[in-house]
């Protein structure tokens, strides 16, 4: 298994057993804390941003010790994270590595497009169906009007 | 001067130039990223939370790169992070080391413990004069209500 430590310059500090979150757009990276409740764990948290990456330019890095994450609660970041590599590590070696992939819905992160929708005149929080994962088309659960990728913008 | 990769174990990088808050209790540490506006920033910035201090038990740091904080910017921090450490890095030393202070006015950060408040009923941003630094009791420059220490809540 691929160690750690060898991935090219280590300037976020390895950890033992985990999840490593890398390849994070530079300007999402605290996005990526708030939706996964980062702020409100215990364990110890690294996280590095506007680091040198030869794919993306600048990127993110969060590294969650001794929390591993279902698909459902990690592929919440998809949308504000596409790039996103998630690495788990146990015993500081790599055991699994994968892209994120948009969820099927999405809840609270994005607002609705129609001004006219109750979840902009309410505190209701937002969810949508995702209808189309590659236009990145969301279907608003409430107001049923489709918020396009070009109109997404996140709470 | 001393060197900054000498002080205890370097678990999250060293820094060659820039600012360190170090000692923050770590559950404040995404508000200080917050309230210092770090998520707006294209500097390299590293983190690390929940890590162990002999001085506080658990801890949170951050290292800004190429940036420097005037006084009244960083003691915005100081409610939140009363225990913080503000550290001056060039070329990987301590050039200057200080407790930050609590300001004598905070803006934004906490909410007025007043439910008539206009702060509490319009989109006005809250505003307090610290009367009492010590005692932590903020006056509302709209309602003029004292908000005391233990009434203190973190919008």
């Amino acid at each position: 298994m691929e160690k750690e430590e060898t991935r090219k310059e280590l300037k976020v500090s390895a950890i033992e057993n985990g999840t490593v979150i890398d390849h994070i757009p530079s300007n999402s990276v605290f996005q990526v804390v708030k939706i996964l409740n980062l702020d409100e764990f215990d364990n110890q948290i690294f996280l590095g941003t506007n680091l040198d990456s030869y794919k993306y330019g600048k990127k993110g890095i969060i590294k969650v010790s001794n929390r591993f994450f279902k698909a459902d609660e990690i592929n919440k970041i998809a949308l504000v994270a596409p790039t996103a590599t998630l690495i788990v590590i146990k015993n500081f070696s790599v055991v699994e590595k994968k892209k994120v992939e948009i969820p099927d819905g999405v809840e609270k992160i994005v607002k609705c497009f129609n001004p006219n929708c109750i979840t902009n005149n309410e505190p209701i929080r937002t969810r949508f169906t995702v209808i189309d994962k590659d236009e990145l088309r969301l279907k608003c659960h409430y107001c049923e009007k489709i918020t396009a990728k070009d109109n997404i913008s996140f709470l």
